[in-house]
């Protein structure tokens, strides 16, 4: 078995180890945001922290208000400009810490006045040592190249940050997201037959929207360094604004297609997609009985959840897919050729 | 002919037009700023109209040192959650001023108390009346639904809006684009050949870095939408950050490989792509003598440029290429399958 399976197994337990371990910090990070309130949220990250950093957009700025941005490093590390991040938040998140240029972003950031926030799996990192805050995500050490626990305990974080910027997100909430996992890892032999079917594949889109349109950027990462499927990544608004070009009979789609406010828009999407004759994989849950009608294959998790806590559950399937796939085409998922854990760039 | 080839050769004409009637606009525009100076400039859009303000967020932070968030709609019009927008610019881009989520996003902002603009080619468009303030693109009607001279010209309006901002941009300097898209335009016969040799090409990645980052963006969608490529966009960063496993002898990489301070990390990536055998096409100038060694194929510009002024020349034989490429594959460029000029989306 890959250590990509192990790992995406061991999520439940990284996931209740992380909330247990960081609550007190967070709660002293909510006493000190309420006297100092943002005007304006920045995340930097690479890669799948990177995707993580753009679930907390959405999330962020859905349950507080607040405006964010995600950074572009390179204006700070080749560009050197300065930016005005007084009055801002600049989190910064790294699997391992030691990500270059995420870390000279949040070093200038603080010199400029901003709060800094580092989120990482390294407690002894470089970024531990130079955000002035550190949230720590508690996956155990992560073996696999392919990152899977880490993004789901980045995932969590964000919304720890968003309860601690008053967002409205509930703790008990997401004492219960380990459990929805636990049933999502059900699926794994289901999702192992369903993935032979792609032993063939070269070429996908994968889709999704507002709160689970970082996992489409996840999902499609996963297929492109685990599988070497050339796949895309778009919001279904995005993908209707040209790309849809590329839908010929057969070309495969895959959707994250949860219930709740962004459902509609899929669907529509979906509908338009299925008259293409595209192959339409959905990866979805008891509580859309809409998404069996527009598609060819449905992954449906065994348990429903609100819109708001479907992304941490609704990756899984897509992880295990993507570690299944690249089995039934004999690679190795945890060596995907010319990477190596830790990349470093400016 | 097409008419795609047909309005990629007007840009010079369009691209003059837009600056002499959009400068007394600026002018009153950046007085208001200055006595207005925003914290933080919001860019919303679709499409190729999002290519533009993702060069936008680049140029404008770099040259202005304001932060720049680019708006994701669906938090308006699916979520309905309201963003504190007090004291931002938000600026919305649409070429026909009647993009059904990106007006609404405007319209919000403008209730929650932002400073408004709108950028559009349709004077008379939702857009324009939304807007507190307009910058007008005056490309002449575009009938092409691969976007090209609006795309420059919505370029354009960044730099007059950098240049509103107070970020260092002189009028002068841009009086020269014109000239230097005219001698871009002189490179179609060399392209036209060049184009046929990837004839049967189903796969591409497109690499972009810092300020030719969006044009990145823009040659992937237009090599999806008028040649039905599968077509990845990558900074040269994010690329080694997983993406890189999918190359393999052969593969086809288009770069844009202007000189200047985004240079050495393109370079560096584009050396180790080669290392792997890939099929490298770039994009560049005398400025540049760096990348004959790291290319397949070259596409030199006539001129050289100052790095700031790359991105308006430099799309311009991705744009021809991606012609002549369709007209290669015998498609129509003017009507790709599935799609339509105005795309209105939620």
């Amino acid at each position: 078995m890959s250590r990509m399976l192990e790992e995406i197994r061991q999520q439940p337990e990284a996931l209740a180890r992380t909330l247990a371990g960081e609550l007190r910090r967070v709660e002293r990070f909510r006493r000190l945001m309420e006297k100092k309130r943002p005007r304006l949220v920045v995340l930097v990250a690479r890669g799948t922290s990177d995707n993580a950093a753009l679930f907390g957009r959405y999330l962020l700025e859905i349950t507080t208000g607040i405006p964010v941005s995600l950074a572009a490093p390179s204006i700070t590390t080749l560009y050197e400009a300065p930016l005005d991040y007084r009055g801002a938040l600049v989190v910064a998140i790294s699997q391992s810490g030691e990500s270059t240029d995420t870390n000279l972003v949040l070093e200038r950031a603080r010199e400029s006045g901003a709060v800094t926030l580092g989120i990482t799996n390294e407690a002894r990192s470089s970024l531990a040592r130079i955000a002035e805050h550190v949230f720590l995500v508690r996956a155990g050490r992560e073996k696999s190249v392919a990152a899977t626990k880490t993004y789901t305990g980045q995932l969590l974080t964000m919304y720890l940050l968003a309860y601690a910027l008053g967002g409205g997100v509930r703790i008990a909430e997401l004492e219960r997201v380990p459990e929805a996992v636990d049933a999502a890892l059900e699926l794994e032999p289901e999702i192992d037959d369903l993935s032979s079917r792609y032993r063939f594949m070269r070429n996908a889109v994968v889709v999704g929207r507002g709160l689970n349109y970082a996992n489409a950027f996840e999902f499609a990462l996963k297929l492109m360094e685990t599988c070497y499927v050339v796949a895309e990544r778009f919001s279904s608004a995005d993908f209707l604004h040209g790309p849809i070009a590329l839908v010929e009979q057969g070309f495969p789609v895959f959707a994250f297609a949860a219930p709740g406010k962004a459902w509609s828009s899929m669907n529509e999407m979906l509908a338009k997609l299925r008259g293409l004759r595209a192959e339409i994989v959905s990866i979805t849950d008891p509580g859309n009985r809409d998404a069996e009608a527009c598609s060819t294959k449905i992954i449906r998790l065994p348990k429903r959840a609100r819109e708001i806590l479907t992304p941490i559950p609704y990756i899984v399937p897509a992880q295990m897919f993507a570690a299944c796939l690249a089995a039934q085409k004999g690679l190795d998922p945890d060596r995907p050729r010319t990477l190596s854990k830790v990349t470093r760039t400016l």
